[in-house]
């Protein structure tokens, strides 16, 4: 699969009037995880148009990963002291740093779509709703407010799968039609993109489960066994780990299906999906 | 002085997927505060315009400005128990929720600006480049990240004042520029306001200081003397107490000297002037 690494620093401001501040967010962005969003975004781009993308949609993406782990980490939240392999950054800083500095990435994000080279004032509104949404109380934040109601709860997976489909699902959504979008794709195409990403969305978090149960911390850069420890609803535990499995592969069938219209050009897409189902980490 | 009161919970989509996640949101949103970031952008948009102003980015600087509220009262920040005259959002509910919450609030105004009727793409995307670059690391969020690293320490009058431009100067100019793109204000215009905004900014934080050591709870709707207690650097700890009267005077009468191109039509924003210096609470 063709590379798609690009270094979100690059699109901060770390010449900020505060020193101490851009050595925080350096931290936190140096160590740049899977970015399947930003790879996401790229290859919905080129499967629509080959040739180069605009790389600030596929940055603000990952601003906005990058914040809502940091968040996520936090003692109040999900209570993780190590993630991308090393000490989550309010255990490098300090609580107050880790929620400064979250906020600031989310709103560079749309700073940098605002003021993006190479899209149109159109595009730019379009991809700044389309982004929002996704992170918002509708989606990436509503979705982590019921997975952290969720603990010791029981779940349906009907409920299951609406909650992931907010919490992750909605901006690996936001990924592929970011990419669209800058690609100029007919409605046709986003909404194939669009069904792809609802699958590949929902496999991913199956896979997380699975590797949260099967896979080692070093590998994951994340401590394993956590969210059966903290006694969340996972797809592990409500179709088991063989069912789980099962439901990866018939999602990850569904993905590729989505993308008919587009031949040959959706490979690397295709190829993505089956990377996010057969990866072990 | 005319009155700008607005409901900025009537710009949530409160039937959201999660009814308790809605009744959070009300309860950030119910007690409006002063509103004076919504005012000086009304003013602006009245002063270079009469007319009715389009309410969304209004209400933008107010989800904007709530959230950070809501982040700065956390116990890892300033760790204010009352807010608005009512327990803080996270002695309300807990820390996750306000964490949260306040994430959500702040995608919600991009996506307000992005999705506002009546205003042009260009005019979003100049709002929203505005907005973000206000509200992250070079406006409000660096700004509270600096005062929360004050604690303690010596601060000469230059890096106070270069501190409270970044952390509440910024989206106070904000807010008049959202009002003055709205209108369609020329560059000096713009400039104008700007300028005024700066100063009443750093009015606004100096009678801040002298009403956290003179004011009382009950008005302030939040704890007095929290700051000298929590041994931050205040106006009032560099200039005295008659030295900060004597500021904020001097920066009002900077602020009504900025409005001079626009005559009569500015006198709203002068009267806001006033009562920004002269408030009890």
């Amino acid at each position: 699969m063709q590379k798609c690494r690009l270094n979100p620093k690059d699109q901060l401001p770390l010449d900020l009037l505060i020193p101490d501040l851009a050595a925080v967010c350096s931290y936190a962005l140096e160590e740049s995880g899977k970015q399947v969003r930003p790879a996401l975004a790229y290859l919905a781009f080129s499967t629509i148009t080959p040739g180069s993308i605009n790389l600030v949609p596929v940055s603000a993406l990952e601003l906005i990963h990058t914040y809502s782990l940091i968040h996520d980490d936090l003692p109040a939240m999900d209570d993780d002291d190590m993630r991308r392999g090393k000490p989550s950054l309010h255990k490098a800083f300090d609580e107050a740093t880790a929620i400064l500095v979250g906020d600031g990435l989310q709103a560079r994000a749309f700073e940098l779509l605002a003021d993006a080279p190479d899209l149109s004032v159109e595009q730019k509104v379009r991809m700044i709703k389309v982004l929002a949404q996704a992170s918002g109380f509708e989606g990436m934040v509503g979705g982590q407010y019921i997975d952290i109601q969720a603990v010791d709860s029981d779940m349906t997976l009907e409920e299951l799968q609406a909650m992931h489909e907010m919490k992750t699902g909605a901006l690996v959504r936001a990924s592929l039609a970011l990419g669209g979008i800058a690609a100029n794709g007919t409605d046709e195409q986003l909404a194939a993109l669009d069904e792809y990403g609802k699958h590949i969305g929902l496999a991913f978090q199956v896979v997380d489960d699975i590797l949260d149960v099967e896979g080692d911390a070093e590998a994951l850069g994340k401590t394993a066994g956590k969210d059966a420890e903290a006694n969340k609803p996972t797809y592990v535990k409500l179709l088991g780990l063989d069912g789980a499995k099962a439901e990866a592969k018939r999602l990850l069938q569904a993905a590729i299906d989505a993308l008919e219209m587009f031949g040959d050009s959706a490979d690397q897409l295709r190829d993505l999906a089956r990377y996010i189902v057969e990866r072990d980490r």
